[in-house]
């Protein structure tokens, strides 16, 4: 049974909102259930209700939306999720990025391709570097990200088993990522408007096969069981996914 | 480069259409764009047209939607991708699953845990789990699944990090699976009704906290640059995810 | 070409947020564009820009969402355009309505049906009664809308061509509904919760026909030719709607 | 009481499929319930179940999906159903339309302004035409739809109280109905894809206010008391929505 500890990483949750907290022994959390003492935590198990508070171990998705310093508009995990699994990433797998942004597919392909695998990213901008850098200090649990603070021109590695492109333009970088993937490699993009998928799939007309546009949503529900129904409001739109792979056209004489 | 070889998987794109195939030298495909021997790929590489055929490596989601044997309504990828995630499953995982089915989930979750994670499976019906084992022999990756064809009344793992159910009546079983959770555990279930959601909900009032229900919706795009559309019809509906996770009131006195 | 004039309603939009109000020649709008004085607004054309106003000509749905005072929640016009219309209500039609609420359908019925139709609504909620019958008198523009403060029981017409219910158990009304209808008549139905689904449908199992039950979702999109894409929320749930049809088994001997 | 008479519409219901016919008293019916003879129902009311057929009096929705003829896409119901009060059609309306089509719009507009209102319609190609013309001929109700077979130019009315375009370019034509409509009036247009919201939105810069798009989904779910839950399918795309209103900048000084 995992004990709670120093150092460690809880999530708190009181009527409904949600808190990640790191445990040290002399400090409290004062929310609107009472004062919280963490040194009355340390040793306990997780899973408990204290009074108001429900004490949790952190799932990687409460790391991403909860505890990830955010300097940039992420990729929430409804995609990151479907992004990861869609470019078969697994043990061992190689995957570029460019445009880090906050780190928070970064993160979640980190787990994906686990410690033998890389994840080799890149972000132009220094300040989202930084904070990046600092985001996978943090929570990262795997020594296999590499930042690079840089545009992206071309790097060391040639055969990177997919890759993910987050930036504004991703039809400008598209070509020199190309050229560092394995044959089949799959490729992601994320973009937030309509006119931006038509420019992507300008770009993707040759060289590409297997293209798909498609966007996720989600509909959460209230759980009370006498009154099953939609909460009222949802998100409605995040960004369009672009998947597609690399492919080479042979000839067959 | 990975080339192709004997004995291998490779996806085929004609038209529109996708064939997940396993190379035997003597054989060849034949579709709408004339025959393909598979012979003449073998020592070629992945990511190439070949006339009217795209050949690829598949990825995972390509194994699950055109390589798995399903005698059972599968769980789907835009579902199954979310709950590893969401369950938190990562390299070195334990996770319970109450319902094989045809092992969709079962090497979803395979691949999210690693080779020094578990994924212990128990499906009752006997056809079904013949087909899972068969499944999971052909296409999984790692040495980690365990298969019972049994019903779940308890097992000899006390401790697993998460569990996933995909039975019926999922309420009926959930407090067997519960004990054998650490604690803080997260629980995903999948139930086709907004009448089971009920039924669940009633189950979780105790021992259970950070429950979420959800339904997940993917909206594929046509891909043509021009004329940015959503496809006509999707699919409205495949099941309501149920999550939670174990927590233990503790006395504060 | 239609001129502003004193007692009548315009529709005011300043910085995107909408305004209903009534010509009075001595008074003024004070919004974020400045003040707006009504009497320099008489006489001159709807569909005008000053400064930072907009002044339109209220419609149907500007009058629903802006002008009638409400006292309960009400049927959105997503909804209730498609009730309307799906009620097959036409110039002349009769309409029962159970659950008068704000009036809000019987606001839109009353349109539908015409000068020469009828709109019957009952309301047992006597502060309810009083602002519908407020809101129909201040804003309704045809005399064909008969206010009932009273449970329905039964009452004098005994051929409504249709009939709308929303009351929060609309199966113990049904039947009662159901004898004042012509045969094949179509009966629409409104319910927040699924729950509420499964015990209308079960009433429908004898006497009714060409049971449908869905739902209406309305996406926005931002209006930027250059960034065409969904708003970032959306209202994701207002109710389910329920439609059968009157429906006597005749014997074919 | 409205009973079945020769050379009336009828909406048979068999096993869940839809048959709009019109009843000659020495015809049949032959489908899965065995044959029907329309004389046998002569003179029965509507909403009837004999055998396994229900007979119903058909609504506004079934004569659009099921008795129209249709020689181009239609604009369902759905969206229909919202245009018409969208663009605060009434008992008296004038609308002018571009783009007949297959007249389905224009059978739902001509019930929206009622005998005292009037539909102008517009369908440059011939054979639309005369299938639009055919169609109103045989199901229209009132005599209020004007149809020509030109391409709008412009024409006798001025004042028309409100507009809808549906051809392929509408912002070709947009300036040209902008000129026949009174102030402030309400103009929509559909168009199926992105790049062409775009395109509209871009002629919408001047001389109109109050934009909006928007699209509209209908979920439908299965009628099984125990099982609610939505169908596997739907239809996800139809076409996107623009509204405008005709608005004139006016000096303040």
């Amino acid at each position: 049974m995992k004990l709670i500890e120093e150092n460690q990483l809880i999530l708190i949750i009181c009527r409904g909102r949600k808190y990640l907290k790191r445990i040290t022994p002399d400090q409290s959390f004062h929310g609107k259930g009472g004062m919280l003492r963490y040194c009355d935590l340390i040793g306990k198990p997780y899973g408990i209700r204290i009074g108001e508070y429900d004490i949790f171990e952190p799932t990687m998705e409460d790391i991403v939306m909860y505890a990830l310093k955010r300097e940039t508009q992420i990729v929430f995990p409804k995609e990151s999720f479907y992004i990861a699994f869609h470019l078969s990433l697994k043990k061992g797998s190689k995957v570029l990025e460019v445009g880090t942004g906050s780190a928070a597919t970064t993160y979640i392909f980190s787990h994906a391709v686990g410690p033998e695998g890389l994840v080799v990213s890149y972000e132009q901008e220094e300040r989202h570097f930084r904070n990046a850098k600092r985001n996978i200090e943090r929570f990262g649990e795997w020594d296999n990200v590499e930042l690079h603070n840089e545009e992206f021109t071309g790097c060391a590695v040639d055969d990177f088993d997919a890759a993910f492109i987050d930036v504004r333009e991703p039809w400008t970088v598209l070509e020199k990522v190309r050229g560092h993937l394995k044959g089949s490699a799959p490729i992601g993009m994320i973009v937030p408007t309509a006119n931006q998928i038509s420019e992507v799939l300008k770009e993707l007309e040759t060289g590409y096969g297997d293209t798909e546009v498609l966007e996720i949503l989600i509909r959460k529900y209230k759980t009370v069981a006498e009154r099953v129904r939609p909460n009222d409001r949802m998100i409605a739109h995040t960004g369009y996914l672009v998947f597609t792979r690399k492919l080479e056209t042979v000839s067959t004489a």
